[in-house]
């Protein structure tokens, strides 16, 4: 069999490596910014000789959902992993989503790998491993346990040991770089032909555009692509997310309260608001996004609920469950009761007490979610043919394409 | 009587001089650049004594919308200007709103004129003046007609005669300057209290933050601001709307011509589109908006041509007649049988052949017109008071909330 099927797509089985690169929080302005001042020789070379677009991502603009639509080609109707966390509407349970069992059908990754083409994920954050390693017959692990993870199948003690250096912190650029050093070797030692490398967005959560604490992540990952590119490969670089400033003009962030709203007009236990951001390593965002999923106790009370916050300062939009399912191709069953999307310049967290903000108040609040921090980056080292130039003209591009635009429509 | 009533809501007369400028196109990130870089220090005063926020705009987030909202202290469905442009759904006439026409209801600046309080208004297009001056007794003028307007009736024989030089170049920061330069004359001499000061954004289409020719031309701004402030006015800057860029990583820009889309599949005359960021001033930004309104033959067709649309690259979102009426505060009557608003990277064209596309190709395209461009700048040069800085906290704060901070808010 010369190709892979997945939810109504078919993909052709790559003759050359392939890898493709979620570069976290990566917001088009980092990769404009750098281009117009001639700072990524690699990505600019890519925009120059390949194909060079900006896609959206799937809503909520969060890392889990978009990991796993780029490794689905699919929008989270079809995966079902709408969020990092999420609320078990049966059993009141918060859940973090870190494993498989939300995930609906396969993966390209494990489909490829199955069809006998070696393939590998990297990660930086090892909570993504599961979830897209899900079938991957491969190597698949992450910088955060690198030294943990067993890589004897492959002539290799651990991760560290392929990598050759210890693994990073967990708030540093490092642990980002280390995933692509990590499939720099896994390629150069023909252990790999697909490598789906994901970084973590730690420093565009800290740093805009043009800063040198960003300046310097993104030549250390231009430098990297360059080698990737120099060992044969197609190189696909895309986003699971932008980044945007989240503070007024005195440099304060602008937080909105869901729940504390909610709670002040239906009574302690009136709502739960959900943050689908959330996951264990706050120093990012302190668990505040640009999307909040509500739970209303009392089912009555929806509408009220919706126009309440739709009047507060901050909020863009509030969607109904139908709404946002049919709007944002969500899968309809996970959905909550309401959705709240903010303004760009704001983000929304649930009751004030469950955030810790002292962990935010280093650097000007950044975060992401909503559809402000919907546009990405999408990035082939290679041309697309006459029939992919034709396909993404024409059609909504989003970073869940970037495996169909590389394995269909480049040579 | 000690105060005025418009749309509901009560203005006290002022007991100081009020100076309001709508400084258009001024997107939020010229303000926090500025700030940031120590640009401007009559900004930055009122940003650290006064009040600060950053507000929406009205949708479509145009010119002449937001200037009669802002006037008027209410959205389009109140005053009835949706756009700058529109089609005569009777007799099918395209008509340019540049009279009053249109317009439903008064203004403050009459009421206030009306009331007493010597009251002016400068714009700097002249299309302006005829909406934003319907009923208001008192001078109001552009500079773009400086030098044919009269002002007899306060001792100087034309607006040229009152500001001292001859009216500058069309597309020059100075039509915006010497809108400033009028107002200071008019409140130097006595002649006006209140002052509406309308600007142009014909620098911010041309110009990104940062650049020399931007940070000329807030600084000339801001100079003037301190003088407003020194002669002991409350200053109150908003904007009419933000400023996007609409290119790709390519410097390239990213364009949409909606009835070209709707002819390829309802044949010519199917469709027809009006682009409501048209005025006679093209050379800023073609016609060419993020924001247009769709007129299908066949009201059959309307839903297949929501489908198409809702599926193109750069479009954000479609939205019925009545949708658009209810979410985005717009006059039904007046409202098209779509709406179609763009990403915030790309713009809206109707047919391609209608659009000089010359007149844009000298600098990269910045424009507006929908939601990415909705956040403008909010200040105040004196604090509000508590049951102010209450209101503001509270409520989704708009840019035709400026008189309402200022007469009713601050001492």
């Amino acid at each position: 069999m010369s190709f892979v099927e997945l939810h109504g797509r078919r993909y052709r089985l790559p003759t050359r490596p392939v890898v493709v690169i979620c570069i976290d929080g990566c917001d088009p302005e980092y990769i404009s910014d750098a281009l117009h001042r001639g700072l990524c020789p690699n990505l600019s070379g890519m925009v120059r000789q390949g194909f060079a677009g900006i896609a959206d991502c799937v809503m909520p603009s969060f890392t889990n959902p978009n990991n796993v639509s780029i490794v689905t080609g699919a929008p989270p109707r079809e995966h079902g992993i709408a969020g990092n966390y999420y609320l078990d509407r049966e059993t009141g349970e918060e859940i973090m989503v870190n494993d498989a069992r939300m995930l609906r059908g396969a993966t390209l990754l494990a489909l490829l790998s199955q069809a006998g083409i070696p393939t590998a994920a990297v990660t930086a954050k090892d909570k993504l491993t599961k979830l897209i390693g899900n079938g991957l017959a491969g190597p698949c692990f992450s910088s955060e346990r690198a030294g943990q993870t067993s890589l004897a199948d492959y002539g290799f003690a651990t991760a560290e040991t392929l990598v050759g250096r210890p693994r990073p912190d967990m708030y540093s650029p490092d642990l980002s770089l280390y995933v692509l050093d990590a499939g720099l070797e896994l390629l150069k030692r023909g252990i790999s032909q697909v490598l789906y490398l994901s970084l973590s967005d730690f420093v565009q959560h800290k740093y805009a555009p043009g800063e040198p604490a960003s300046d310097d992540f993104l030549l250390e990952i231009d430098r990297r692509i360059g080698e990737f590119i120099a060992l044969g490969a197609t190189v696909g670089c895309v986003a699971d997310h932008g980044m945007s400033r989240k503070t007024d003009f005195h440099g304060t962030a602008q937080l909105l309260f869901v729940e504390d709203v909610l709670t002040d007009t239906f009574g302690d236990g009136g709502a739960r608001v959900i943050c689908p951001i959330t996951d264990p390593f706050v120093r990012h965002h302190g668990a505040l996004g640009s999307f909040v999923r509500v739970y209303l106790r009392d089912a009555g009370q929806i509408e009220s609920a919706r126009t309440l916050l739709a009047s507060r300062p901050g909020v863009h939009e509030v969607l109904s469950r139908r709404e946002a399912a049919d709007r944002l191709e969500l899968p309809y069953d996970r959905e909550a009761d309401l959705v709240v999307i903010s303004k760009e310049d704001w983000a929304l967290g649930a009751a004030r007490k469950d955030h810790d903000l002292d962990a935010v108040r280093d650097r000007p609040l950044r975060t992401h979610g909503g559809y402000s921090e919907q546009r990405v980056p999408f990035l082939v080292s290679r041309p697309l043919d006459d029939e992919g130039l034709e396909w993404a003209g024409s059609h909504r591009l989003h970073n869940y394409d970037v495996f169909h635009a590389i394995l269909n429509h480049t040579d």
